[in-house]
């Protein structure tokens, strides 16, 4: 079994002066979020997909979903947590108690404000994670990456054809994700992020598979103007 | 004294069918590369303008500038080299012939294909290379970075609040690339492509001036797209 998990636990803070979270505004006539479920619904990859919101916006989403998807009986609606590790472990829960999942059930993640991926990553994610239990989705860096440790002057500048961005997808098998994520501390909890790096910590390699630069994540106002236009020109 | 270097040697091989680099495309009814010289010639730190092209490109590229530029007097053009900073050179040699320049004099490099610059970006480049030496103009990475060494797996995930992203311009003081870049072996040229490399190599600080989101880099059709976009807004 396969479970898209869409994680929309964002309040939408670096967007201005809008008072609804990104993944609600509209881009042609549908919200960013609807977007993005109906991706991977389409996807023959897909089973069921889980959507993890805010619980301020729970009734929000359930309203939207009752408006725009007419497959209701292969998605559900959940309140998200804290962190993003957090409300995928919500979204997993929830995708158990519908539908029941094991170990080796792969849970592929998605940000809820990447509306563009494509069926292709969408397939290329499940069978890494079949293959390997956990993988990235990510693109070959198109600037050159520099880092500062200060803020202030570049402390370190990595090779630059190493260097990748990552987008999502992130998918991994169920017990994989299991298995790390009992053994975090509370402490590495608070700092790892997502699963990938959980993963990467406790030595597991986490595979690469590429994404594109249309499955850009929708951050700024410039991005949302972006995806307008994207949308228009379908 | 300030001069701003446009390197425009690229041949657009990332521009999928385009016969043209990618620089002369048209945005807006006028080539990319006049739209990113405008707001140098624009700018009221900037005295003079040399463009670094591919010699294949000089008779092209002077047509250009004298079909779009009425201030003939503060622009000049150059054949560039095979490395970005083999085209600096360049630049720099021909500033110094037109007008003369010195240790003091800034150099503020910037990449043809990059024309939503803005004048506080400029500005704010000249005052870090007046006080530093060097600057670099970076933004702070939106997407998790992640390293492969072996295009594979993850090998590193660094620290995502310590990652940029490096646009340009990168600006110096000429005595200072002069020193660095002559202090430089034959080997490490072929590696080190550009200034603020050879400055961090060299251990002077690269300070950073925060570029925009808007600046980004013409590269595939997909920000071409979204140029001529930004472009009509206008």
């Amino acid at each position: 079994m396969v479970i898209a998990g869409i994680v929309a636990g964002g309040v939408g803070s670096r967007m201005g002066n809008s008072t609804v979270p990104k993944q609600f505004l509209e881009i042609g006539r549908k919200p960013i979020i609807i977007h993005t479920i109906e991706k991977f619904l389409v996807s023959p990859e897909i089973d069921y997909v889980v959507v993890g919101v805010h619980a301020d916006w729970h009734d929000y989403m359930d309203d939207l979903v009752k408006k725009h998807i007419e497959d209701t009986g292969r998605i559900a609606v959940t309140e998200g947590d804290n962190s993003r590790n957090g409300t995928i472990k919500k979204i997993i829960e929830k995708a158990d108690d519908m539908w029941g999942i094991d170990d080796e059930t792969i849970i592929v993640t998605h940000d809820a404000v990447r509306p563009f991926i494509s069926l292709r990553i969408i397939e290329e994610n499940v069978k890494a994670a079949e293959k390997y239990g956990v993988c990235d989705t990510v693109i070959a860096a198109t600037d050159t990456i520099v880092q500062s440790s200060n803020q202030k002057y570049i402390t370190e500048i990595p090779m630059r054809n190493e260097m990748y961005q990552g987008q999502t997808p992130q998918s991994f098998k169920y017990g994989l994700f299991k298995e790390v994520y009992s053994s975090m501390t509370e402490e590495e909890l608070s700092i790892v992020t997502d699963a990938c790096k959980m993963c990467f910590l406790r030595n597991h390699p986490v595979y690469l598979v590429e994404g594109s630069v249309s499955n850009f994540k929708i951050t700024y106002p410039f991005d949302l103007k972006m995806a307008r236009i994207m949308v228009e020109e379908k």
